[in-house]
């Protein structure tokens, strides 16, 4: 454990003083040991939470209200894995979507009982997924059941290794390892997909 | 085929008179038919325009020059499939990432040699995946290969639906389908992640 002023910091961190002051008045950062009346001393606490901070807003596209919900979700005491993932994806960002409508949430309804999905009746998810099947409906581009399928088989594959690596860690960082796993294998997950769909194509031309 | 004035574009696609003139002088909607110095009639290629703009921004999180980018992805005329996809994958808006460092690039070129995936050098997909990956470094959550290949094997088979599902649209219809099912499916896939999270989580609680 180190001990540094607010320039060494930012040297660590990547971060100018003027972010990290910034970050300290919005409360993104906890305020360093005071030894005085305007100096402050941090520690790697600090360098740690600064480079999440960063990942969450350039790797993830994330707003700093956004963040400052997820940064709570992270230091929320949750009694079990569920209420720890169920807790920080409350607090996540959506995907955006438009608004659904009750066609649409029913489908939604039929794609979790075919999978045997339980999901609260105010889930955000719910509304997320059934905004983006309008969409593509309007647009005439509405996937069918199967495709639906083979999306949630494949979601249900990579949650089942996802959860496995978060059991292995650490409980005091299981909560972190959740909110910055789900968000940063996002871009991660998108792109493999959009390299798959290149490769696919290329076979097929 | 319709022919109508701007309020009743309006009226059937959503959008506000306002909004609609913004996009006209953006060159988002291309212009109507003029019926005299400042009147103009617009059809139903005008309406399925506007709800395209409408998801693309509202469903897909895109900002307008990104949009503007699409849209010309789609009028290009492309040769095959393939040219297609790799033509409206490079104007996509990436998911954001931080800036990748050799090491991460290595690890991209590892993952697509063992999954056959051929890309090019300036794919900005590499970019996207190896940003990505450094920051998981950086944070304490690397993932390990396993995990990288579970996601990559997941994406191959969602893509084979996904292209399967291009070739059986009329070929005009093609890269707009590419366009709109590769970004509104995308909050799909991620929802669908984060609720099978949930319910491997709640299985194992």
């Amino acid at each position: 454990m180190f001990s540094v002023w607010i320039s060494e910091l930012a040297a660590r961190s990547g971060a100018s003083v003027a972010t990290i002051k910034y970050y300290l008045r919005e409360g993104l950062l906890p305020p360093g040991e005071a030894t005085g009346a305007t100096r402050a001393k941090y520690d790697d606490r600090h360098v740690a939470r600064l480079k999440l901070v960063r990942a969450l807003t350039e790797v993830a596209g994330m707003r700093l209200e956004q963040v400052r919900a997820v940064l709570e979700a992270m230091d929320d005491d949750s009694r079990s894995w569920h209420d720890a993932v169920g807790s920080a994806h409350r607090r996540l960002p959506p995907p955006t979507a438009a608004e659904p409508d009750p066609e649409s949430a029913q489908r939604v309804q039929e794609l979790l009982d075919r999978h045997g999905w339980e999901l609260e009746p105010d889930s955000p998810h719910r509304a997320t997924l059934a905004g983006a099947l309008r969409s593509l409906a309007e647009l005439g581009h509405s996937p069918c059941d199967e495709v639906l399928d083979v999306y949630a088989e494949a979601a249900a594959t990579i949650a089942e290794h996802d959860v496995a690596s978060i059991e292995a860690k650490d409980p005091t960082a299981a909560t972190e390892h959740i909110v910055v796993s789900t968000l940063l294998l996002e871009p991660v997950l998108l792109t493999l997909r959009r390299i798959a769909q290149q490769n696919v194509s290329r076979r097929l031309s």
